[in-house]
C-alpha cells in the first residue's frame, strides 16, 4: 500500500479505487482521459484537492496520448479534452484549477513534444505542491486544536481527498504528530458514506482513534459537550459561502447554536473569490444512491428522491478557514487571497 | 392488504413485518409473548403508539397462553411476562403504558378465566382508542397546516407506527382529507431508514406526494425556504424534553434557526409527566446497523461506532405538541396533562 492517493507511473495515472474501500484495496490504472473521467464520475477518485491533481495529470494524459502532430490541431484536442474533464463534476473548483494550470503551460509550449513534457512536469509540480500545502495546512491548524480534544468531521477531507496527508484530517495528523491527544468522530456521510468508509479507514491505518456516527447524531453529541470543534474540508469557497458535502451546513448551524468552533481546512486553490454563492451549481446526483443499498431496496419506486451532493454554508457561520498561509477569519478580504 | 398495522385474529396477534418493507409485504403471527418480544426487538413492529397496542395484546397473549390454574401462580407469571416485554425497548413509554393498563385489569380479575377475557377486552379497547386518538390528533393538527404546504418529517410517525392513520402523518392525512394540498419531505432516517422505507411506502399507498432526502439535507432545504413546518412523532415526552428518533434534535435546532415551526404529534399516553430528561434511558442499538448494509461493509472493523436510537429535544425548541385534546404549547403545565 502506498501513502499517495494517486500517482504517475510509466505513462499512466494510478489511483486507489475509493468506491470499494474499506472492504477491498484496489488500484485503478488510467491510460487516457476517458478512463479518468469515468473514475471521477464514479467517485473512484474524489475530494477537492485530489481532483485538482487528477485534473492536472488528466491533461498530461491528454497531451501524451494525442496523435496530433501539428501544434494547432494538438491544442484544439487539448481544449476539447479539458472541456470533457471539467464537466465530470461541477462543484469542486480545484478540478478546473488543476486542468487550467496545465493547459496554460501547454498553450505556451513551442511544440507538441515540448507540450507533452511540460504538461507532465506541471502535473508533478501540482502533486508536490498539494503535499506541501497539506503539511502547511496541518501545521497551521494543529495550533488551533486543544489537547486533548474530540474533533467532529464530515465526509472525507483526508489523505484520500488529496495526494496525501489531507486537509481537515491533515490538521488532525499534524496535531497527533506534535504529540496532542486527538480523537475523531466521523459522520458516516450519507448517501455514499465517505465518512464511514474512507475517513475511518485512513485514520485506523494511522492509529488515530475514530468513531463513526449517523450524520443525524452530531447535534446531540454537541449538546452533550462531547465535541470540542468541528473540522471539515471544502469543495469551493466563494466570497460569501463554503461549499462542502451535503450536511456541512447543518453541522455549522448546530455548532453555532452550541457555541462550538466550526473550521474548514482548504488550500487556497479551493477559493473562488470572484464568484458568489448563487453563481455556483450544486451537483444533484442520481437517485439510485438513495433508493438502493446493494440489493436492498430502500425507497419505494413511486416516491421522489432528492440527492444534492453539496450544500452552501454562509461564511459568517464559519469560525475560521485554515489555509497553507494561515487562518482566515470571515468576513474575508478576498483581495488578500488573490494577491500572490 | 389491511389498513391496520397490527390486529388480533383467532388466538394470535398479527403484525405487518416492517423490516422487509417496501420490498415485500409480509405478516408475522405472534402466538406467544416470546415471539412478540422478538418482533419488538427486531423492529418488526415499532413506533410508540403501536408499541402501546402491541404491549397490551402481548399481555392478552400472556394471559391466554398461560397454563397456570391457580390465580396467584397465574398473576406471578403475568408479572414475569410483563417484565420481559417491557425490557425489549427502554425509551418509548407507551410500551410500558399498554402493558400496565392490561396487567392492572388482570390483577383485579376474580379468576384466571375472567382475567383471560378482560385482558383481551382491554387490549381491543386500547387498539380502538389508538385509532380514535390518531383521528383526533389529525383533526387538531390539520388546522395548523397552511394550504398548500410542505412538511418535513423524520422517521415514521404514520399508520405503521400506530394501529392506523398515524400521529404526525395522521395530521397530514387529515389535512389532505380536508382538501388541503400537502406534500411531505421524508428524511430517510439512518441507520434503519424508516423514513425512506416506511413513511414513503405508506404515503405513496395513500396517494400523498412524498420525496425522500438524506437526513443531512434537511437544514439546507430549510435555508432555501422549501419547508413550511417540521412535524415529527414522539417516543416519550417528559416535563422538559421530547424523546424521538435520533436526528430529531438537529431538525429542532435548525428549524428554530430558520424560524420554521417545529411540531410533534403524540397521544397523551406518550407523556411521562413525572420524569425529567436525565431519568430516561436512551437505547443504544447494535453497531452492526451502521457497520454493514446487506453484504456491503461500510465501517472498517477497528473503528468504533455509536448508534443511539433516540435523542432528547428540550421542550423550548418545540413550537407545539399536537395531542388528541388540543395543542399544548411549552412550557407545559403537566398538572393539566395528568388530569382526566
Amino acid at each position: 500500500m502506498r501513502d499517495e492517493t494517486l500517482w504517475w507511473e510509466g505513462e499512466s495515472l494510478f489511483l486507489i479505487d475509493q468506491t470499494v474501500l474499506p472492504a477491498r484495496y484496489e488500484v485503478v490504472e488510467c491510460t487516457d482521459v476517458e478512463r479518468l473521467a469515468r473514475a471521477i464520475r464514479r467517485l473512484e477518485v474524489r475530494g477537492a484537492p485530489a481532483l485538482g491533481v487528477a485534473g492536472a495529470y488528466g491533461m498530461a494524459l491528454a497531451a501524451r496520448t494525442s496523435r496530433e502532430t501539428s501544434l494547432p490541431a494538438f491544442l484544439a484536442e487539448i481544449q476539447e479534452q479539458a472541456g470533457l474533464l471539467k464537466k465530470t463534476r461541477p462543484t469542486a473548483v480545484n478540478l478546473s484549477w488543476g486542468i487550467e494550470r496545465v493547459t496554460t503551460r501547454i498553450a505556451a509550449a513551442g511544440s507538441v513534444e515540448d507540450a507533452q513534457e511540460v504538461a507532465l512536469e506541471e502535473a508533478h509540480r501540482i502533486a508536490r505542491e498539494d503535499e506541501e500545502t497539506c503539511l502547511a495546512i496541518g501545521a497551521v491548524g494543529a495550533a488551533l486544536l486543544p489537547d486533548p480534544c474530540t474533533v467532529l468531521t464530515h465526509c472525507n477531507a483526508g489523505a484520500l481527498a488529496c495526494t496525501r496527508w489531507g486537509t481537515a484530517l491533515g490538521v488532525v495528523r499534524s496535531a497527533v504528530a506534535e504529540g496532542k491527544e486527538v480523537q475523531v468522530i466521523a459522520c458516516e456521510t450519507r448517501p455514499l458514506l465517505q465518512g464511514a468508509r474512507l475517513t475511518a479507514w485512513e485514520l485506523i491505518r494511522d492509529g488515530i482513534p475514530v468513531t463513526v456516527i449517523p450524520d443525524s447524531a452530531a447535534a446531540s453529541l454537541m449538546r452533550r459537550r462531547e465535541i470540542d470543534l468541528v473540522l471539515v474540508g471544502a469543495d469551493r469557497i466563494t466570497v460569501d459561502a463554503l461549499f462542502n458535502k451535503i450536511g456541512t451546513y447543518a453541522h455549522a448551524v448546530t455548532a453555532r447554536y452550541h457555541d462550538i468552533p466550526f473550521y474548514t481546512a482548504a488550500p487556497l486553490s479551493t477559493f473562488d473569490p470572484l464568484r458568489k454563492e448563487w453563481e455556483v451549481t450544486i451537483e444533484e446526483r442520481g437517485g439510485e444512491e438513495l433508493r438502493t443499498c446493494g440489493d436492498w431496496q430502500l425507497v419505494p419506486d413511486q416516491a421522489g428522491v432528492r440527492n444534492p451532493a453539496f450544500d452552501a454554508t454562509p461564511l459568517p457561520l464559519v469560525t475560521g478557514i485554515i489555509t497553507e498561509r494561515g487562518v482566515l477569519f470571515p468576513p474575508l478580504d478576498m483581495s488578500r487571497i488573490l494577491s500572490p
